[in-house]
């Protein structure tokens, strides 16, 4: 199997449409990653007071970018362009990528009215505020409106884009985080995994041995931590001079092009596993977007990231494949050192892995081990879609969840804010979002398969604390595909299968089994 | 006289067409306070390989406020509201107010072509950029080329606006900083004063005793200054619900509107008096910006501050006339223990202010005392002025900064960085607005009398720590009025005389004579 992907240097077609349509596309990029800047600011710096201008800022740039975005000037470009037979040639070239999906994104655009988007753009970040709040004070009935209004307006956004094919008002969302992903594609995925993962999880609770979190035991200071987290970020090829790393109440990686890529993670004294599983996960999702093609590239599709699924990959894989290793703890142990002193002096390097890698059903996603994480997610799931269908509402959902954590996960849940509250998504608007989370998972199992036959000293390079091989491979591979090929047929193209959970349950066993003694 | 302005309950008229000219006005100012954003990142967070998609961003919203500020629809607004005589009744009623701005405004705008807008928010972008690399590594040959630029740019912006009435390109640029301000009104200002400060200052060289500055001469670390000058801020009444304060090279206030308002500080270890004067100084603007009209005022020139020698007047009052006093010291003075435990405990108050008052001709303006900073300023008009009427280029800029300040100061500069590269303005563009910084000076000093005159014990109160009178005067008398009186008008009404050099002279030789004996 070839690793580097044809394709990459098909021939440049000289068109001024097509020129005249890029350079229309970028304009709204623009846009696009001015309001990202805004959103970044708004979560990270934004003092309390600047709330509500911001709501008018953010309503008019979206605005400005639906304008653009929709411009009947595009449609016409479009027609012209996929009537151009030299420019859809091949159908993998920059010049037929960017058209197809141009079109992709212009025929969901001018389905909703100017005045949904600027009416989004205000619910969501007004909802996002609230959600914070409700969170910091443990009070989900301040958030409950404003998640109706959220859910209002995406059931709107369904009817807008359509969903008579499949029924489900939820397709229609998903459809926009990654093309083609319906419920019921994701439920045929997640059904036999939740059998499997549950067969297993039956089997790690009556083990014989299980291993203990001693690292997390540790207080330690969180400005140790961050320049902890901040050394390992370097290391694995998140590029400083490209990008920024903050804190903020959820960790999230916001990239406007490939040279200005921001990362936050959190700290607590008392959970170092945290922030260096969050660094992780949001560098994974950074070396993506620093490894998008750039130059002409930026702010179209061939500059895009595919979908979120694969964009997950990415980040799972470094937060879990690499970061959860025996491999990779054969370097950093050694490092505690230099940061922590002698603080962790007394821990081994079996004890990190073994605490990295309990298993345990807990309350909060991004702290999950990963054999319990996808049981978060299907149960998001599940809300979600009921919430589209009109099944149930905003007031129904803390009821539910709890219902939930205690079915899928057999776990008590003693507060919103451990609970319906811990998560940012749904307050930004996102629905059709958090399935992406589970596909990724199991894409990040299945590269990562892919990258040690290419790279067969894989585990020893990363016992080095040489990342350079691994992220140049996922560079060619994924990153510098941008949107060729669509999630699945990338899949096939760079694994030679088509998406599976067994590379995720066979990676899961192979390391879980030993540290229970199962 | 009465320190309250008339004219603040002005009835509201309904006119549609007004309303209309206002929701155009602000759409505008909203790209405007976008831009701000976008703009303070650049300088505080965005990272090093962000340049080039920032100027793109830059130039795009530029162009898009270019078209809503010109768009001949306010014109004929414009023309609708001042030929309403209920509209202008009362000529400081806020709605005569706005229309009067507006077109003042608006007519500057409709000079300049979209395309030299946009031209500028890209040029400036990279000579800022350039201009921080260049002083850096103390390279003024790279920044050159760039401040040409700016030089040539801002001609071109003077031959659009005109100047024939007096002549001088230069008062096109120092119109847009403040109405009606010319160079040779700014030189009917400073000859004479240069002329008093000379003779002032060769009466401290010979003088008999002078204090030291033994403050600087600790070592403190910079998050125990961080936290000073916080709390500092604090107190005299900056707002952090609505504002923030991080470090950047050069200090400086960004304000959107009075709920986001931004300052910077710099912190050196061995120069707390630099981060503390910087942040009250910059506290100062930033009261300034969080005090202005808020609500329904926001984006309206009624909400917006009246000119930079106004804006500069309450930064050099807090910095000034409140940082550098005996009262402020004696309620700060016993701070120093909280902040930095036993390492001030051997400097008394007395020593702090002398430390604080030291009079000596040096290098950075930021840092100069009160009585050699205005020469500082004093340089940098002559420069500007002969840059924008062609009699120097950039290239010269170097040598005669140098030769300037031995004339002027008498000292010798030993690097650009400390020389022609201290300071931003240039870089950003901004010709016309150095000499703004000495006519806030006096400002301040003519400002603080008239507080004095209203509030009997100011002095005490300061003493006490109670700053809340002393910037609710601010607020009531200059912030809350926006642009309802113009620079000169304001002085008048609120001091009862025009602008006067006598005031700040007063002040600075009541303070500097007991400190030298003289």
């Amino acid at each position: 199997m070839s690793q580097v992907i044809e394709g990459q240097t098909s021939q440049v077609v000289q068109s001024p449409q097509y020129n005249e349509l890029i350079s229309r596309i970028k304009e709204a990029h623009l846009l696009g990653s001015t309001s990202a800047i805004l959103g970044w600011d708004q979560e990270v710096m934004m003092p309390e007071q600047g709330l509500a201008h911001r709501i008018d800022q953010m309503a008019q740039i979206a605005q400005l970018h639906h304008q653009k975005s929709t411009d009947p000037k595009i449609g016409k470009l479009l027609d012209f362009c996929e009537a151009n037979p030299e420019l859809n040639q091949d159908p993998i070239s920059d010049t037929a990528v960017n058209i197809r999906e141009i079109r992709r994104d212009y025929t969901r655009a001018v389905c909703l009215p100017e005045e949904l988007v600027i009416r989004e753009a205000r619910i969501t970040s007004q909802a996002k505020h609230e959600w914070a709040r409700a969170r910091k004070e443990d009070d989900f009935s301040r958030f409950e409106p404003h998640l109706q209004n959220v859910v209002d307006l995406n059931i709107e956004k369904a009817k807008c884009f359509g969903y008579a094919e499949t029924g489900e008002p939820w397709d229609a969302l998903a459809e926009g985080f990654q093309a083609g992903c319906t419920a019921k594609y994701v439920e045929g995925v997640f059904v036999p995994l939740r059998e499997q993962l549950v067969a297993f999880l039956k089997e790690i609770k009556n083990a014989p041995k299980a291993p203990t979190n001693d690292f997390n035991k540790i207080k330690l200071p969180v400005d140790q931590q961050e320049a902890f987290v901040r050394d390992v970020a370097t290391q694995i090829g998140f590029n400083f001079d490209a990008g920024r790393l903050d804190s903020s109440v959820h960790p999230f990686c916001s990239g406007t092009h490939p040279g200005d890529v921001r990362l936050t993670t959190r700290f607590h004294e008392d959970n170092v596993n945290d922030a260096l599983g969050s660094t992780m996960h949001e560098s994974g999702h950074g070396i993506y977007e620093q490894g998008l093609p750039a130059g002409s590239a930026i702010g179209t599709p061939m500059g895009t990231s595919v979908s979120l699924s694969v964009h997950e990959s990415q980040s799972r894989l470094w937060e879990n494949q690499v970061g959860r290793s025996n491999a990779f703890w054969d370097w950093c142990h050694p490092k505690l050192n230099d940061h922590f002193g002698d603080a962790c002096n007394h821990l081994t390097k079996e004890q990190i892995v073994g605490g990295a890698n309990i298993v345990s059903p807990s309350l909060v996603r991004v702290e999950a081990d990963e054999a319990t994480y996808n049981l978060h997610i299907m149960i998001r799931f599940d809300i979600e879609r009921d919430l589209m269908s009109g099944k149930i509402t905003a007031k129904d959902v803390s009821a539910i969840w709890n219902e939930k954590y205690k079915t899928y996960l057999g776990v008590d849940v003693p507060s919103d804010s451990l609970g319906c509250l811990q998560d940012i998504h749904w307050s930004m608007g996102a629905i059709g979002y958090f399935p992406t989370y589970t596909l990724g998972t199991l894409y990040a199992a299945q590269y990562f398969d892919a990258a040690k036959e290419a790279i067969p000293d894989l585990d020893q390079q990363i016992a080095n604390g040489e990342f350079a091989n691994l992220k140049t491979w996922l560079n060619e591979n994924i990153h510098q595909q941008g949107n060729r090929y669509n999630t699945q047929d990338l899949c096939e193209k760079v694994t030679g299968k088509p998406l599976s959970a067994q590379p995720m349950m066979d990676y899961l066993e192979a390391k879980i089994r030993p540290l229970y003694g199962i």
